[in-house]
């Protein structure tokens, strides 16, 4: 077949999708040939995105596609580190947007309770929490852009993880559209349940290949009467490591235990203190004064209480700064058991090192979670390629130390393959047992979280 | 056949049976004929329990027992509600007792973690927690019988799963035997993984019917500084429901939020009131001088503070008062959303007279989550038929709510076919699918988690 044959053959299909598709949403509610891409900045083009209104008009397009074999990517606020929103399956895809899935469908704040739709964003639900007196704990980056949906597919994380645990924790009801087509619901505002296997954990996480969620029950909890951010810095990283093992046996249980490495700081240096020859630099949150005393003494002579919206607003525009460096960065986050933080630390720098790319690390170090970004031209494509095995050295590292491939990101498209040799073979067995039983066509979102090379 | 034929030949099934398992584990730790019953009272008899020294030795079984299409019996301590344990599958079972996988692996109380064996006890867990300044906050009953593998199997509550949740938010790995007789661990030391999809939280709470859990990572927090429960007693229902949502408004995290209704009392007084005339109470634990104070107001008149200790051994002493009122109970523990709570312990009472069995509840008020048992005298067949009704009509009243079949408990043996109907047709279907992916030939606790009527 010549390329024009194909570009034709595709383009007749293309019109058939959009045809079927706009009969389900309405025809303002489709658009063809769109270009999707996440944070990762991996991208692809979907022939057709539609955007239903509903989680029946969800159901609608699923079993049509289903039906069809053809394969459905949801896509949420793509705010995701992974791409796992990006098309990628050579059969032409139908991308389902959620983001008109954006109904609050009941608060009870009294009862510590929220029904949402998918495509409500991480910020609505905070604010509707913090209006009432109330916390949604888990908080991913880009609360504006990302959506509930979303958070739910990648289980997603934050600082605040440390002591509140993440997204599953918070989720007692999950509202799906499963193969071939069916809308399902695994527990609701109830919050305890085990009379049925745990499909609302194995759901979330699963990164839309299971399944498309079009809802969640959520729980709150009252907000802390006070949240004060503790930072210290420290010369080198053994001190700063040492004083997050002084913060683990303090008593308290901070809200938070991150981390930043000295070169996020020389990037993106704090408006609150002189960061010039800082190695590392530690923040725990306190909750209460006697926390706050605690973590002042935990963390040593440097530590300060610092003002929460400065510090939190600081720190969330450490990313951008970093990447800003050198134009582009790779962005990986493996996490290891807390006995191997400062070594996943020390050795991921080597690791930049190594391969001539510039690295930077932070994180959320009670959870032993790291952010590690190797920084490139993206003009250069030979730095390019040194980031990228890079990354692929990181993904050795927290194997060898007992760790994950992925603390809060996903495997999605960009570390398809990398489960195996984490999990043993019976275990990866048992996963792709699982997509199997519940995705027999293998349609939902194709060639995401992988678990073995292809 | 004739009974003495087919007795002949299970006693030669049974020989080969115990031959095979001596071969794996030993003589001494194969017996034959063993009768197995839950705190639920059922039993069943097993023609071989093992009782392998190590994870190893369990993988060598279920091999064995998978390929020769030999069902699979887990025991751990037998203090289960459901009869989860008791062999029902017609075919010669083998039993596999965790008693001997009682190991502490590894404990790093700096960490915050514990590798326990399935067969350590969970008041081991609590104590080795406790003696370190860490709090291991699951807190079923029975604690010195009940084993960690069980905990996990039936993803154990209890009335501190309030604040901290229940099992599953303290495992971060889980070591099992899988099909057909492969040893797999998913997860470890690390607190936070989305590499795979959610198998660990599968595991937990799937009863033994889709592999044997051998041992699990826990996660431990630092124990609070303090344990203040406050008791209060109401002259009616509503009046008791309405201070629960008082304390839920109070704007503090209660430890506990628990409830008993008048029965209890009248059977099982509390040594630190005076119980008479009291339709209510509601006792909720504190963390701190300021949490009890806020208590003791949202709470009202009656409010005090108790002492732990006291309370909670008296607490834990009401099941076994109410049993041995009527010489039997039908203990079963449904949760509904908290709106209907009132409602549901109300008519779950009314179920009682209108089966002419006397009924009690008590239950963990904040999650929503009854404890109601239906008394009747062993040796009278027809209330004992009465209470089996009044069960079956709780079980319609759970759904009718919106609320689970089950909290805690789980469905074993005795809610078998109980999830049809709280769930939707597609997602049992789920449930099954996932079940035959997992355990194809049907071999691991057979029977066990049904989802719908046989």
């Amino acid at each position: 077949m010549s390329d024009a044959a194909g570009g034709g053959r595709r383009a007749a299909v293309t019109d058939l999708l959009v045809e079927a598709c706009a009969r389900l949403v309405g025809e303002a509610n489709v658009e063809r040939d769109v270009w999707l891409s996440d944070a990762s900045g991996v991208g692809g083009r979907a022939p057709v995105m539609v955007k239903p209104a509903s989680a029946e008009e969800v159901r609608e397009v699923v079993a049509w596609a289903y039906a069809q074999d053809v394969p459905i990517v949801p896509v949420g606020g793509a705010s995701g580190y992974s791409g796992g929103i990006v098309p990628i399956d050579p059969r032409p895809s139908v991308a389902v947007s959620l983001e008109r899935l954006n109904r609050v469908r009941s608060f009870d704040p009294l009862l510590w309770r929220m029904e949402v739709e998918a495509g409500v964003t991480t910020a609505t639900v905070q604010r509707l929490a913090r209006e009432n007196g109330l916390l949604f704990p888990p908080d991913p980056g880009a609360p504006e852009q990302s959506q509930i949906g979303g958070n739910l597919a990648t289980n997603a994380g934050g600082p605040h993880a440390f002591k509140y645990g993440v997204t599953s924790r918070w989720v007692t009801g999950v509202e799906a559209v499963i193969a071939p087509g069916e809308l399902a619901t695994f527990g609701g505002p109830v919050r305890k349940d085990v009379a049925g296997y745990d499909l609302r954990s194995l759901l979330i996480g699963s990164e839309g290949t299971l399944g498309v969620i079009t809802a969640a029950w959520l729980r709150l909890v009252p907000a802390p009467p006070m949240a004060i951010p503790v930072a210290a810095t420290y010369s080198s990283i053994p001190d700063g490591v040492r004083a997050i093992e002084a913060a683990l046996g303090s008593g308290v249980v901070p809200a938070t235990i991150e981390y930043l490495q000295g070169t996020c700081l020389a990037y993106a240096p704090p408006p609150f203190l002189d960061a010039r020859d800082v190695a590392f630099m530690v923040i725990c949150e306190a909750e209460s004064e006697h926390e706050r005393d605690e973590l002042l003494e935990a963390l040593g002579d440097t530590a300060a209480a610092q003002d929460p919206k400065v510090l939190w607003r600081w720190r969330g525009g450490v990313s951008l700064a970093v990447r800003a460096a050198k134009g582009e960065k790779l962005a990986e986050d493996i996490a290891v058991p807390l006995d191997r933080l400062e070594d996943a630390i020390t050795r991921s720098l080597e690791i930049g090192e190594a391969h001539r790319v510039e690295a930077t690390s932070w994180g959320h170090a009670g959870d032993g979670n790291l952010h590690v970004s190797y920084l490139f031209d993206p003009g250069d494509r030979e730095e390019a390629r040194r980031a990228e095995a890079a990354a692929t050295a990181l993904f050795d590292l927290a194997r060898e130390l007992g760790g994950t491939v992925s603390g809060e990101h996903g495997i999605g498209l960009l570390k398809g393959g990398q489960l195996l040799g984490q999990w043993s073979e019976p275990a990866v067995a048992a996963h792709e047992a699982v997509k199997r039983a519940l995705d027999p066509k293998g349609l939902f979102n194709p060639g995401k979280k992988e678990p073995r090379p292809a």
